[in-house]
């Protein structure tokens, strides 16, 4: 998984029936020191994150390991909210 | 999921049987900003998307996650028309 | 998918025995104005394409999308013959 | 699989139940010359690595071959902790 | 699948049971010129090829399209050792 800030959405109302109902957030990758790189992805977001936070993001089939997403097109998930992140014993982010 | 700005179409006439009827479109990726990346992806389009329209993307084994696509070599395919993106509360795109 | 040309062949006598029977190809990536990238793929073709041809190549389990590759340990395959590319209304190759 | 150093972890409360009892490592990738990449997975790990271990880590759908972790939407895992590694008859590394 | 050359072996004691018996080397990628590339994957060999040797290598859910691969957790496979590459009709490389 990769680590993500909640930056905003998607919405689209012409699509795929397996589309409707999932909410779709824009996600800016973290590097591993806690800076903004320049990528993103459009994820589903079952966990309800807001905006600004700190999020882990999966890719791949991995989408579709989640009842509600089995037979979705979905190669990005949102599988938990961060709270914190610790390299080498030292605080990287704390979401208080 | 990335976004992507509709470009242009790929034909070929000689193909696997299971690519028959499916059309595909050239998708050029789009960043975080909103600007045309170099980068692109033949994709399958069931939604059906117009020239120079911003489309939701799939990689991977969710391009078969479609009624019409599950037995087709596909790995990129159209899940939505953009109808608005926002990011940091400011709006990026919109289809009007 | 991607586009790429086709520049050569690979061939290995010692493999596993479900490689057996595939022609594999060396095709070069092309970007979205037409250039040759500096990335490829070895992938199975089950097409027929010839040296110089430009295909679309698929990767990941899409390559296993055929009736002959179900449990071929393959991530790669050509899965169409280009005839045209057509980008902005432009012809940016065409296959005559 | 690729190389990487365990450098700290991932605490998430508000996430998928699926994702609950499993414990996530950030891991900084290494070099074919054992330097550290500007690249991470953060992975699930049943193995048990400890910090500053080099582990070899999968990604994509093979993080789920492992009877835990069949429905759990994971991209990423920790296969083994390295003993050594050999590069051209040379240690490159050993965990001793 | 890309070309990589064998260029060492990673070892492991403390492994998913699923990883036992499993021969790991360390392949360097090898670039459509014939040029080694700065990437490499730690890939099961079960084929049996020798240092120095140009294998092509699969990576993603292919690694576990072989019958004593099936539950394992891999990610890259040598599927061949390569005997000849041929671009534009000149020899890349030949294993004589």
């Amino acid at each position: 998984m990769q680590m993500a800030k909640v930056r905003g959405t998607v919405v689209g109302t012409q699509k795929l029936p397996s589309m409707s109902g999932v909410k779709l957030l824009l996600l800016q990758l973290i590097d591993e020191n806690g800076e903004l790189l320049p990528k993103y992805e459009v994820a589903a977001d079952p966990v309800g994150a807001g905006f600004g936070e700190w999020v882990l993001v999966n890719r791949g089939s991995a989408a579709r390991q989640e009842e509600n997403h089995q037979n979705r097109p979905l190669d990005a998930m949102v599988v938990a909210i961060i709270d914190t992140v610790t390299v080498d014993n030292r605080r990287l982010y704390g979401n208080e």
